[in-house]
């Protein structure tokens, strides 16, 4: 028990101190993974501190992921190592493929449209009349809201008019969006909520806000409400970050009622969803309808983020956000603070874009080429890897979320190693948890990137290796 | 004495507990601008706190602006309400204005070139080439580092090919990279230094970051060495953001020695240098000769940022960063985690436009324009306001940072609520400062957006002011 004794500093709660003292016991190996900790009783007598002081400092480590409690037996230490060594390895490999370095690899990965659909010819016309109809003007630098025409034009297309011009921020991306709409919301220790499993790229984002996330479990129509209830009760929450249409990774699309409860209890407790609306025009199954969180809030309580990039063009870096009069001011000087401003002449272009109807036509096309490839890529999983993996079709979207079957006894880290060397890549489950320790079972696989030939060999190989 | 009793709870520092009284006393008014508050040895005995405690606790709030130490008489409060209100009006006026709504104004607000400069023509001639060189590639998401032809012709053309095209990041413009620099490299609580004055833009960014800032004051030559040193041997310093050439807003560029000097205590006490090269490309007068900070860092202590923005098309919105091997995978992912990457289209015409030589013969011409612009507005400072105002010539840039003289009792608020009623805009100095408190001398005149018929008629109307 010598290990553990501290010599307390008065500046600091006495909690923290003990969680920093833990954390370099199993930095330093003197503590290690699945080692018991020192009871709570124990602990509090041989340091002369409360017990309260132990809970608390014990609940840290384990919010930090350093630690389990199992009831009923104990807190145990928690190794993080290993599997950061893999997600160093993962993140530089996802960085050449998505840079478009490993072009003869089938990239299961993809979240973006396949170059193949590029609309390259109308939007060179665009850009050039941009270009002769504003001159100088392409290049000055906007509002920081956006170019006006675009803002309209987004409120008349996506909204009916139904919007205030005020409330639309023209952003880069959706990433963009996740990241100001937390800076103007989000302070240290705020409280948040995620679906459990979620985009890396939001919880990137939320873990250098320094928030405390709370990961609530999703279900096929959605998270489970008993246990949102259940946290927003106990925890003052701050927002509630949320995918209402095939949920990166799940697939997941919330039912009219899970979106109507969820905005009530947002009234009730307070808090904020953030609707990162992602993918909403690839809705391939006639019986999903679409109403986002924005279009059913009567409390103006929900941010909501949508990206051109995604379904359209990667590379104009284009996506726009919607913001509660609450945060209209906060927001925009976060946008200004992190950019000023989007690329005006992109603005422009995709404002004249969608004026021309070329917007519809290109959507229409892209829907129809992606169902066939959903529908190739189900029937290749029902037939190829049948009862190795469980997963519900999503119905839309660009991708497929499956569970090695328990009597399997790969992990979808060593399975994506196996892969790699066959130059097959797809997301591991790992990478949607909040501490990358969970979803061991699970891995995504896009469609945007293959076409069927490379769909069928690519799962050809996946069965190959959990055989 | 009775409103300053506290009942501590056991979870926090004391002196985090005073300080939250003190400022709710301010809040609740009950604390008035410019009260005394106890002496140290009273509230420590009356607290029954160490007296170090108290002493933290008035620092901690003189840090937040919320209070004044005046040596050997004492702390006092400080309410920071009615600068704020003008600060946030002074917000709203600047997004009209940079977005283009007030035109018939004279803007002396401007930190971008002026659209009559804008190379349109050769631009719109180098976009149409890349698309029809690279087609629907134009559009894919680059590498998260930036358009490899781009990265490649900057090493080239700025740095004589000396760099490693891995440690040029493309950026979306000078702000994301201080954006991207910060969340990468500043942490909550670290202690950073900045110019005295400085940028406001990056000023939000440490704010957003929650960074403790120290200011030292800079001089015609550079920051005062001694100040810095005293604090870099005080502090653990993360990193000292600087602005090496026409620093915003003094104008000051920095001595050969001060860099020097400047990278030495870099090295010797472990801080980094964030150095915002933002207009190099403006220098007239020829005895400034032009050495970057990293041209002269042989320890990898600068993280070196440059807009194309600012001096060549706003609204392109592009820059890069060069980052130290230490913190490339931090900085590659934080940019990763704001927008994924910069506009792939834009990168690859500008690296065309690189290429063809159009760079070089754009900024000779932007130079020279602009040096008869400086020359004009330096002689309508002189002969119109004489000595009402003093400042430096800064011998290149885009503006003069005037101070009203002592003897005139007008503040730039005053002056700046006054100019706006006749149409004309500058930058007030209080926003040049951490907490807004200082500065009420000072203002910037820029002339990057006003012609010289503009320069004179509204240097005349300040002058009707001042008298």
């Amino acid at each position: 028990m010598d290990k553990y004794i501290i010599e307390f500093n008065e500046e600091e709660p006495k909690y923290i101190q003990i969680v920093r003292h833990i954390k370099k016991l199993i930095k330093a190996k003197e503590l290690k993974n699945g080692e018991k900790l020192p009871s709570i009783r124990e602990l509090s007598k041989l340091l002369k501190v409360n017990s309260v002081t132990i809970v608390n400092a014990y609940k840290k480590l384990e919010t930090e992921g350093q630690a389990i409690q199992k009831m009923g037996s104990g807190t145990y230490v928690k190794v993080k190592e290993e599997n950061r060594n893999f997600l160093k390895e993962y993140s530089k490999i996802y960085k050449k493929i998505s840079g478009g370095y490993y072009k003869d690899f089938i990239d299961f990965t993809g979240e973006t449209t396949c170059s193949d659909f590029f609309p390259v010819d109308t939007f060179k016309r665009a850009l050039n009349e941009v270009l002769d109809r504003d001159g100088a003007d392409a290049f000055s630098n906007e509002d920081a809201l956006g170019f006006l025409g675009l803002r309209d034009n987004i409120n008349k297309y996506f909204w009916k008019g139904k919007l205030n011009n005020e409330n639309i921020i023209i952003v880069s991306g959706a990433q963009q969006g996740i990241d100001i709409a937390a800076k103007a919301i989000i302070n240290i220790d705020d409280n948040i909520i995620v679906e459990k499993p979620t985009y890396s790229g939001a919880l990137n984002v939320f873990r250098s806000r320094r928030a405390k996330v709370f990961e609530v479990e999703i279900n096929k129509d959605g998270i489970d409400i008993n246990s949102l209830r259940s946290i927003v009760k106990k925890h003052k929450i701050k927002c509630f970050y949320l995918m209402s249409y095939f949920q990166n990774p799940t697939g997941s699309s919330y039912s009219l009622n899970k979106k109507k409860e969820i905005l009530n209890l947002a009234e009730e407790y307070d808090f904020y969803i953030i609707e990162d609306d992602y993918l909403s025009e690839l809705i391939y199954d006639a019986n999903i309808k679409y109403e986002s969180f924005k279009s059913l809030d009567r409390n103006d309580r929900v941010v909501y983020i949508r990206s051109f990039s995604k379904i359209f063009l990667p590379g104009i870096r284009m996506g726009y956000l919607i913001t509660p009069d609450e945060f209209n001011d906060a927001i925009q000087n976060s946008k200004i603070n992190t950019d000023r401003t989007t690329s005006s002449l992109m603005q422009r272009t995709l404002d004249l874009y969608m004026n021309s109807g070329y917007w519809k036509a290109h959507i229409k096309k892209l829907n129809a080429s992606y169902k066939s490839r959903y529908i190739f890529m189900e029937k290749c999983i029902k037939e190829i890897l049948g009862k190795k993996v469980e997963y519900n079709s999503p119905g839309g979207g660009l991708s497929f979320y499956l569970k090695i079957s328990d009597n399997i006894d790969v992990n979808c880290i060593e399975l994506f190693n196996s892969c790699l060397k066959h130059k097959v890549v797809f997301t591991p489950g790992v990478l949607f948890y909040k501490d990358n320790n969970e979803g061991y079972k699970y891995f995504k696989l896009s469609f945007s990137q293959t076409n069927n030939n490379q769909i069928r060999e690519g799962i050809n190989i996946i069965n190959s290796i959990l055989k």
